[in-house]
């Protein structure tokens, strides 16, 4: 079976990660990719090491040639191509934030804009082992946030098992690469700008993926206190390393539910006790690493760290690609290597 | 007047940036450099930027040519210096960690050793922003931790105000240059294990700053709760950012308190509402940074930087030598560009 | 004396610079700074360690307010406001590439436009240690490029003392940190586009730092070979490193002609035969330093370093400062730590 | 077919990439891996991507359950181990430098030490591209220098072609990141002394490179002028980029020599004219890349690019494996995405 796939958005640091790993997935076929500012070259003149694919504009993207398309792009542009993919019969993998809330007006708060597809909600928030039920053979999934993949791996086991203190903060101290900012040009993701640097912002209550991270939560147990998420700004292109501090009622409960959640996963591993979760152990792989640090009878650190374009990103949309379509989860992105 | 320093420990990063601050200081000479390892050269060769400086062993450094030293050692190497030194009538900074202890107990626990010379304690704390009353004058100071400082900048001033809930954790949230790590060839500093990487170490209540921070907080207030204290390894070579998420009881006062504290001081500075402290603001400067975020009505977040070997170590041993000869405590440190 | 300065295009990489040396040259004292997109706010905002100084436009910048400005503007823009400074009896170092060049016809070749001010040509060209009495008491100076004040300072003296092999190529293989490509966000420049990266870009015979090269290396010896120059863009922020390639027709003459005319120098330093200059050298400082490496009997490879910003710009631009209004040339440059 | 493998020092950053590449190799198990400071434990406590293999000793090895070792030892150490695994019948691929050279007195001359194992001499030299014809069905293959295979690739075709003028000199400046120095800690490669940092070393016809270099190209034409070779350290950590100067005596013959000599490879491009290779074209793949920029009618520079740690060393010591079992060359090598 070959599922032919079309890919918005290419050019940018998740699509180029996504046309890689489904350029080397067994059962894909790359129908067209697209880009607004590079139609009409390669790929390959966006970035070296790319297959040499030419490059269309969305508008010229033909859509009855593919079956799935990934939608690699800014929020609010994504949306209204998602629909137009659906009403064609073309499943959907929207890696923008568009799909990701349930409630168009949560959206319009985080967001400062009108939701520009609110019918298209809610869709299945594709998380795959926080509940892959509603994933397989989906329609459409709305691939989640980087920060809130990993935030939701560490925290929602816990939830899930009522071991966390009611109506205490959840403090998330995170660090991310600069890839997470994007590739348009900005001066405060200037080489000369960040090297040497370290730089927190939108710190507190500020960030947008506090909704989605709000939202799954707030499902597994509505009485959590505020998640407290500072995300800062790394020297480095890329990883995720997010340090999490869990009050829990059971400290024993709080880590053996982490441990027994993921415990059969492929792509989520939690450290074995004494090691402690790094970039290292998760940059340019497509998985997602634990660690859990019981430092006072109460309070939980879990590490969690993975590749914001991977695990948090593109990785992650070939998972939840791979459960659309009724294919083994982790097709495509496992080697022996990686 | 001309007062006559040696240093000893002169090529260790410390040690460079105190050549560095004491060679363009105007009343002070350097009498000799301590290297063991590189004695017979010159500092030149273990940094091209380094003044043309003879080093000797510390057994051929003369201490009756010098008025005071500075100990850029590591722990209890340096204590029977500065006791030797005291013997002489030389005055005394120490960077080690030695003297900053004043319960021998309590240095054996976290530094694993009986103290080298319980006599000597205790000795000023040598932070003059958070009371410079004892370091005037003094024979002898104990210069703090580079951790201990950043942590000690945003927690004491609420301690002092009694604006910190009791009993709740306190969660400092750490990040370091490798610097901080010394110069010591060891794996886990080379530049391929640190370049692309990010990584927590010692998180919780494991780190040996730990002790001095808790008492220096536990002087002001003795009902606080633990200090949750999580440090990082960042991919850079200098610099410390510490997150700090304060519960507190009163949100004004708590911004107050940090604000009026620091009001007049010239090296460590608050910034206005709504900017955010970067490694950027302090680094290769004798200054600290700090910034205010509130959250909710019970949580700060202070974020405070500086640069670990200047702030966190050798100017802030140059602050407190001013102090100790009745310098202005700023000598040395500020020119108009820096 | 207080000579009064005015900066124009301060929010740039080189302006900065500039700003904090004119901030500590004991005299200097800054009247206007100038900036298109920042007027209105403090440099401060630019950049966290500048002074708080208020930035105007260009046309609202008081011009007999002053008695010398700095144009740190792109080509083209420049010229224009050299000839209206001059015009107001104000002088002028200009920073681009403007006033380099002596024939306009060689200008419009390497830049593709007319030369914006061909009447104030020529001007004097602003390296002090390859010539300086034509910069004493000079109203205008044009300021060399980076590229080229690194590839001068190990040619001339060679060229001057006739012992470069008459015709043979002269292979100059230079490498630069990012902020040599400026401030002003392009994607090539971005953060993950340098991190882990290495490029060649415009080498042989297509960067324009070769006419102003060619210009003087020609007018010390009309007989030299073509210089070829490959620059390469090296994932560091700043420092500029050449390595020279100098076919010789004496070895002995020509190492001496390098020592020798540097040797009264205290910002342009020789190494002792046996070291390799290196970019930890001269970063942050005003010094270029230069080693010779005798390879074969003709053959002698001289590597010159120094900050591109610094020796490469601004503080290059202060030394041709101090010559213009008969002050010591290191005025403002030289502490006993830098 | 399962060829059964043995790898002699696993954990070092050569040793790590070999690894990856066999275990995700279709026709490869590894038997053994060894290191001596880390047997008894996994390869992962020395590099968390790694997978879970127990690490022995040398001594330890089981010679009789392997078919061909891998060697990634230093120099000395390797001989006599490629020297009992063939007498135990076990083919070898050493990546050391100990088989490279023909003649014990140039290893001798070079590396300052008697050759351990002068009988195994002459080998086959692994650089497929330049000659596979003696790599098919070896017992033993001499894997090449990183720098050597980067140089090799850009001046045998031209050697070979006779386009080179002769007896000119042949220069060449090449950049390496800082794994081609090892992972023994040593202080020139600790974070802080490379990061911001640029250092040429060994400079002129110092490398120990230049001995395989010039064993190869004086057997192409014996008429060849010096090779000059410059080696510097980037900062960052893998890849190597070297920019070479060729003089020729007919620009678009030499020119055909490259493209022709590459044209149906699959692991070595030649790239289109006006494009020029970078350290971003090849970095994490077993590739090598070439760019060519004709300067005047008789100097070519050719910028080859590589990995030093693949093409460089392991990958490239796979394409050896596979020829020496009559595999197809690129197998464990190349996936859609690589």
């Amino acid at each position: 079976m070959t599922i032919r796939a079309g890919i918005y958005g290419a050019t940018g640091y998740t699509g180029l990660e996504l046309v890689r790993l489904l350029a080397g997935h067994p059962a894909v076929s790359i129908a067209f990719a697209t880009s607004e500012t590079s139609a009409g070259q390669s790929l390959r003149q966006s970035w070296p090491q790319a297959p040499d694919l030419p490059l269309v504009t969305a508008a010229d993207a033909p859509l009855d040639a593919v079956d799935v398309v990934f939608l690699c792009l800014p929020h609010t542009r994504s949306a209204p191509l998602a629909a137009q993919a659906l009403a064609h019969g073309v499943r959907v993998v929207d890696l923008s934030a568009d799909l990701r809330l349930n409630d168009p007006a949560v959206y319009a708060r985080w967001y400062g804009v009108t939701h520009p597809m609110p019918d298209l909600l809610p869709v299945p928030y594709g998380l795959p082992e926080l509940g892959r039920e509603h994933l397989r053979g989906a329609r459409c999934i709305a691939n989640p946030g980087c920060y809130a993949t990993a935030v939701l791996l560490a925290l929602t086991p816990l939830a899930r098992a009522g071991v966390l203190v009611p109506g205490a903060p959840l403090i998330v101290d995170a660090k991310s690469g600069v890839s997470g900012a994007g590739r348009t040009p900005k001066q405060n993701i200037l080489f000369c700008e960040v090297h040497g640097n370290f730089s927190p912002y939108s710190i507190g209550r500020a960030h947008r993926h506090l909704a989605e991270i709000e939202q799954v939560l707030a499902a597994e147990n509505p009485s959590l206190g505020p998640v407290i998420f500072s995300p800062h700004l790394l020297p480095t292109d890329r990883g995720i390393l997010a340090t999490v501090y869990a009050p829990v009622t059971d400290m024993a409960a709080a880590q053996a539910a982490l441990r027994e959640l993921y415990a059969g996963e492929s792509l989520v591993e939690v450290l074995p006790p004494g090691e402690l979760a790094t970039l290292g152990h998760t940059v340019r792989t497509p998985r997602a690493v634990l660690s859990l640090t019981p430092v006072t009878d109460s309070l939980l650190i879990v590490v969690c760290t993975l590749d914001n374009l991977l695990k948090g990103a593109s990785s992650q949309a070939v998972q939840n690609f791979n459960l659309m379509f009724d294919l083994p989860e982790a097709t495509g992105l496992l080697s022996a290597g990686a």
